[in-house]
């Protein structure tokens, strides 16, 4: 039976009454709804309106589109949030601030057995180990503890990085094609703190990452972030 | 001229000759490269198998895609983390452990006005407020506190949150089109640090959610976790 969608952006009116048929179960979990066709003839709008409309409700999580089989309710929608996780210097001049960085750190050094294990080096391979203070308007911002594999970046061990951040000089030369990110709270020691001007033990967001390109290990750093900082993701 | 790709997953082989051309600059940050049909041609292999090859890397933010315009070497990739967020029983049961839930507190009233605007309700309106300690193995595994919108969802009211929580109900009964995430580190005050049973003070990751059906604002919440507990997000 077709149904009039109320004014508005089309796509965004089929969205709404497929969440409230979702929501009525009328559509239950698990279930198989109609195809793309049969949705813009019941409501009288284009194929790219659903098919729109359809995507973003997948990409929500709340339907599962598979090739073939059609598109289904999901039956238990894992939730997701998209960071993006961009060069320090632009999280910075994004919101109007200044940015500056210290190189307080470098040396070429065998890692510790944790970083080793994920930069995937033979025991005593030496890697590339930087510490900086990134800053806004002068004001600590983040604190970069990084390790570079130089057998796979040779070439990182020539770059002046009180002129570039290590961050910077990566995301500009190196394409990364996966990486692992967790996100923790920790105390801040007495060296962060002095470093982040904030009292130690205050709550600092930590960021470890780990990038690839294909299979090979490429970097992994621990980022700190003074207490009071936030990373946003949405879907 | 056609080049003889390594043996292996050949999708693989394909996106390590991608970036070994990105990385020597062959292909230049924002540069066009040559289209699937011609790569599959020089390659030798199907044109499925590059197309899923530049898929991954174009999800990773090295390649843009563009309808007509082609394929380019994305000039700045802002980078990305994908963060799950599945229904907190499962976080607890995955790994094991036993879960459970204690409802601390539940109340039908104004929220505070950052909750308010957050909800998008009128001045005065009352929503859900509960708040729940989750368990893994008996033991303090995430503080919940949450706000529901009631002229959204009215059938919240009367769900028992001491048998089914906030979090379970909603993931099983209300789906969800939109989420804004955020993290952040906080310091346990001494209630929280009761809850999750670490000192006050104690370094907490904090996630506050705020999530939508179409532009309806349904919850938000605020989970905090003891320290030591990490979310891990993948590209």
């Amino acid at each position: 039976m077709a149904r009039r969608l109320p004014q508005g952006a089309a796509y965004q009116a089929v969205q709404r009454e497929i969440l409230a048929r979702i929501r009525d179960k009328t559509w239950p979990p698990g279930a198989l709804i109609p195809g793309e066709i049969d949705l813009a003839a019941e409501f009288g709008c284009a194929r790219a309106t659903i098919s729109r409309a359809m995507r973003e409700l997948a990409e929500a999580g709340v339907l599962e589109r598979k090739r073939r089989a059609g598109t289904r309710v999901a039956a238990n929608p894992v939730r997701r949030a998209m960071l993006d996780i961009p060069m320090v210097r632009q999280q910075v001049t994004d919101t109007g601030r200044a940015y500056g960085h210290d190189l307080l750190f470098r040396a070429v050094e065998p890692p510790p057995e944790a970083i080793r294990a994920r930069l995937g080096l033979r025991p005593g391979t030496a890697a590339l180990h930087a510490r900086s203070l990134h800053r806004a308007d002068g004001r600590p911002f983040q604190v970069e503890d990084r390790w570079i594999n130089l057998d796979a970046v040779p070439e990182a061990v020539s770059v002046d990085l009180a002129a570039i951040s290590a961050n910077e000089w990566l995301v500009r030369e190196v394409p990364l094609s996966t990486a692992e990110t967790m996100l923790s709270a920790a105390a801040a020691t007495e060296v962060e703190a002095a470093l982040l001007g904030c009292p130690p033990g205050a709550p600092l967001l930590e960021i470890e990452r780990t990038t690839w390109l294909g299979d090979l290990p490429i970097t992994t750093v621990r980022l700190l972030h003074p207490p009071g900082f936030r990373v946003v993701g949405r879907v």
